[in-house]
């Protein structure tokens, strides 16, 4: 008997798919249903071998199953949990793949107040700037790191079962508040995010966009490369971690006006020291990362 | 007999070295000198056999020298030329590689006024957050763009041999003015820069910045990337651009503050359309380079 008899993944992209494959080639899993917004999609999900079928409905999607992966847009998150709350079964394993964690607590303990016992938070480092399920890999989250976000509520078994299929696909498993996590990836991901897309907005509008992008070489290319992500997907999370968000943005400001006073005051040397605090700690962390 | 009979290089590093490798493996250039202020350094380009020689003194490297390119961190720029000055033959054709170009042009009026018949400014774009001869490579420039600031004073002969030497060495040759260059470059280089740096520096000032660094994934290594590239380089290139990098770094600072108001609004829909502006031109920009 397969460690997840039935897996149901709602949102069948890049992370939804990537998970139903890993599990797949891991020998994890014995039956994938997906449910989807795009039928698209999902026919492209089954013509990869992602999914087996299609659920007609949420009712036929969490029939008998082990474990239910929500990987939609954060933004969809609570349609959904309305949607499913009502054919949940007592044991049945549900976690989620959103990249903000209180949003998705409150959402839950809104939706799913009889289920919490079994709804364990996730959140897969895998961020990719193609999205939909033709972009999804079975190795997606080898040698990755995946935070869960427990609730105190949560049984052991089923934090276990969670944990036990990221490890599955290859991935590293950790565990924090969903506090915490939010306030880690507002710095290390979301504001990122939020400057590479404000850097590319701001040349597109010069009247010499076009002349610019010509000239833009190595450094843009690897600066904005996570401005190509989901406008929908980028819209949800700083709308859902905002208040993090705004806090990390306001230090970035201050810090670039701090900057903005060295260049009109012409200081090369705090000027050199900032650089090279920030270089000093970009290698660190890279020979840390084995990069 | 070789396009270039005789090449000095003031500065042998990752631009310089690369230079001398690519000139070599194109049979392009008889002897290569070498000047520079590390002898560890230059050892190491004797050793990988970008240069033939050290050259004793500036009047040694120009003896008969066809062609000097000056490959040294842009804050030394006016030192070298006033070393270089007395001892440059009429003909003898001079370019350099530096980041910004309004500034070198003023110093070669400054300290070159007799020979600027014979001075090309240049600027490869093939920035590497690795810096040294060790990280040079003959196909460094290859498929990579070479910005020329051709002074109203150039010969034709010279302008030409400059190019030429740039082509031989597998790059795009174009040419525009000292002003529009450091104008475009602040944009698309400088300003990232500078913004990566500060990114990385606020992280490693946080208190919890080990955890934060340890959940930095993908986005983050291609985001700071530039970060790790030379204190000293960037500190030269921020105080000679200053003008035109505040001007673009004001321009960003209103782009934040719009987007800190958007965020704190909770108007999705604005935030969604510059993501998406910028999602749109960033896909366009790498189809457009064959990425």
């Amino acid at each position: 008997m397969k460690p997840i008899g039935k897996l149901a993944i709602f949102g069948v992209g890049l992370i939804g798919g990537s998970f139903a494959l890993a599990l797949r080639a891991a020998g994890a899993v014995g039956e994938i249903v997906g449910v989807g917004r795009s039928v698209e999609n999902l026919q492209a999900a089954l013509e990869i071998g992602a999914i087996d079928r299609v659920a007609a409905t949420a009712a036929d999607a969490l029939d008998n199953a082990d474990l239910v992966l929500l990987a939609m847009p954060v933004g969809q998150m609570g349609a959904v949990m309305a949607n499913i709350a009502p054919h949940l079964q007592a044991g049945c394993v549900v976690t989620d793949a959103g990249s903000t964690k209180q949003d998705v607590v409150a959402l839950a303990r809104q939706y799913l107040p009889e289920h919490l016992a079994w709804f364990v938070p996730g959140h897969p480092i895998a961020g990719a700037e193609h999205s939909g399920v033709k972009a999804a890999r079975g190795d997606l989250y080898h040698g990755r790191n995946v935070v869960l976000t427990p609730l105190p509520e949560n049984t052991q078994a089923a934090l276990e079962k969670v944990d036990a299929a990221w490890r599955a696909c290859g991935a590293n498993v950790a565990h924090t508040t969903a506090a915490n996590h939010d306030s880690v990836f507002a710095a290390v991901s979301h504001l990122p995010h939020l400057l590479a897309f404000a850097l590319v907005n701001d040349i597109a509008a010069k009247p010499n966009a076009e002349e610019l992008f010509r000239h833009a070489a190595s450094g843009f290319r690897d600066f904005t490369r996570i401005a190509a992500s989901s406008p929908e997907m980028w819209r949800d999370i700083c709308l859902a971690n905002r208040i993090a968000l705004l806090h990390e943005l306001e230090a970035y400001q201050a810090q670039l006006a701090r900057l903005h006073d060295m260049l009109e005051n012409g200081d090369g040397a705090a000027l050199e020291q900032v650089f090279d605090n920030a270089s000093q700690a970009r290698r660190k962390w890279a020979t840390d990362k084995g990069l």
